[in-house]
Parts: structure tokens; sequence; C-alpha cells
């Protein structure tokens, strides 16, 4: 159901999709769609946890200490994205919250609580929330000019050049001074 | 009439607008929008021109040489971003442009000849193209964090402190070495 649902989250959008069509889509009764997640506000927030799984990035990338967290975590973002498989959902989530706000509103709640929770736990500093949100500037921009408005040389960039160009700044947010201690 | 489309394409989307319905909001004949722009794609083209204007960016941040040029760069567009008379047009083609292909085309096509055409000429080094998409990168991942997730603490972050922590990074995208004079 959760692959329907994202399936007509990226054909039709937020607004366009329905928890009737999810359920068509899916091949199942819409009560059933009703009785595992609830209103189609709750089967987006399914979907968005379900394509982001920050719990893959986190123990590997984070278990590691601060030398070299900027390069595993990059290799660790590009890997998710490198998959056709896995990149579709992504972008499904991403492209409804950018387009309609109530999706934005679901998908601020769970990258708040979900992606940068796991940062903010792993970070020990008392600005641990901006260096989180800096950390995601800069991927989600990389995913932007990369998969969404598709710019040359980023868009075909091999991962080696992209972990060269970005890992430093990543390493930069999470571990250097930024002056923000109080913030 | 571009006023009118950025209000249509902020509303119902690319997909959901009609060179109609443009020439409606803005109280003439759709004939006169054929007249001036031609099809919906070229009123699209227009309407991204209209918002986004990197002349206005351009000459005041590249003018003054590398010295200070992340920084300069950095206020710039935060100012350009700061003004909501400025903003709402910008978030309506990106808006757009996420969440549609035909859009994104469109986008990428503005982008690659007038947004980095502008930075690839003031950089005079063999990798510019790849410094400007660097840049674009972060400034746009910055802008979908700030203004359209709108995620703490950089949504409601001031000037000041956006500038201290993103022109370090546009200034080494721009002026430091990358390993990329071969790319």
């Amino acid at each position: 159901m959760l692959r329907a649902a994202q399936e007509c989250f990226a054909v039709r959008g937020y607004e366009g999709t329905t928890v009737r069509e999810i359920a068509r889509t899916a091949g199942v009764d819409a009560a059933l769609v009703h009785y595992y997640f609830g209103s189609k506000r709750e089967v987006f927030a399914a979907a968005i946890s379900d394509a982001l799984r920050p719990g893959e990035i986190g123990p590997a990338v984070l278990g590691g200490g601060p030398e070299g967290i900027g390069e595993r975590m990059l290799r660790a973002f590009l890997e998710q994205w490198s998959s056709r498989e896995r990149r579709e959902p992504m972008l499904a989530v991403i492209r409804s919250a950018f387009s309609h706000e109530e999706a934005a509103v679901q998908l601020r709640h769970f990258v708040t609580t979900e992606v940068l929770g796991i940062l903010v736990r792993a970070i020990p500093r008392p600005d641990a929330a901006v260096r989180a949100t800096l950390v995601g500037s800069q991927l989600i921009g990389l995913i932007m000019v990369r998969y969404i408005v598709r710019v040359e040389p980023l868009a075909s960039a091999d991962t080696e050049t992209l972990v060269r160009l970005f890992a430093p700044v990543v390493q930069r947010f999470l571990t250097e001074d930024l002056g923000t201690e109080a913030v």
C-alpha cells in the first residue's frame, strides 16, 4: 500500500491524491487503507518514513566518531540516492512537500523529529540542531541540483567527485567551530 | 500579466495552470497573452526570468574581486529573499519546477544559461561551471530548509547568522582549490 501511495503522490502530487485512489492503485479496499493508516495525511507521513529511512544512515555514519564523518555521511547518502528504486519514493515525498503546505508540514515534522533527532543525539554539542539543519541544507540542495533541476556538471558527476566536493562542507558543518555554540 | 502568471503557477502549479486562466487573472484576453508570450511554456520562462533576476546580484557581488565574494553573495541573495514581494514569485517558479518536468526543463535552461552564465563569466577558472553549480546547490538548499520545509533554527535565523554560517561555504566553492580544475 505504501508503494501505491508513493506512486500516487509522485504522479498526482499531494493535493491530487485521495485515499480512494491509493486503495485502487494498491488493489485493496479504501477501508483497509483507512484501517492501517487513517487519513491521507497519515498515509503521507508513513510514505515519508518508508522513503527516507534515516535509520539506515545513522549507525554506520555516526558511530565512527568525528573524524571523516563528512565523507562517511556523503557516501551513505549518495548510496541511498544512487538506487533508482530508493530514489523514486524519496523524490515523490520531497516533490509533494514542495508543492503543498500540508505535505510540507508532515515532512518538517518527520525531518525535525526523526532525521535531525538522530543527528542531534549523535553530536554532543549545544549547537547540534543548527549543525544538523546546515548539513540538511547542503544535502537537499545537492539533491535539487542533481536529481530535480538536473544542472550539469553536478547532475552526472560520479560519487567520488561528489564526495570530494561536498564532504569538506559537511565535515565543517558537523565538527568545526561555527561560532554558534550559543545559538 | 507576469504577476498574474506567477500567481496562477503558485496556486495551481504548472500543470494546473492554463494560458486562459492567466489571462482571466490578469483581466485580459487570452489572445493577448499568446501575442506577448506564446505558449504556457514561454509564459513560464518569462515568469522565471522576472522572478529570479540574476542580473540584480551579478555586478555588485562579482565586480568586487575574489576576497569576500562569499559574504557579498550571501548578503545579496538573502536581501532578495527577505522581501516577501520578491520571495513569492521566486517560490512559485521553484515549486512549479519541482513538481513538473516541463517546468523543471525551463528552470534548468534559465539557470544554466543565465544564472550560471553570469557566474561562469565572472570566475576566471576552467572549473567555473562546477563551482557555480556548487554555490547554487548550497543556496537552493538554504531556501528549501528556510522557506519551503521551514526547519528551525534555520527558518528564523537572522541575516547575520546566515552570513556567518554560509558565507565560508560559498567562498570556498568559489575561490579555494577544489581539485576540479580538470573537470
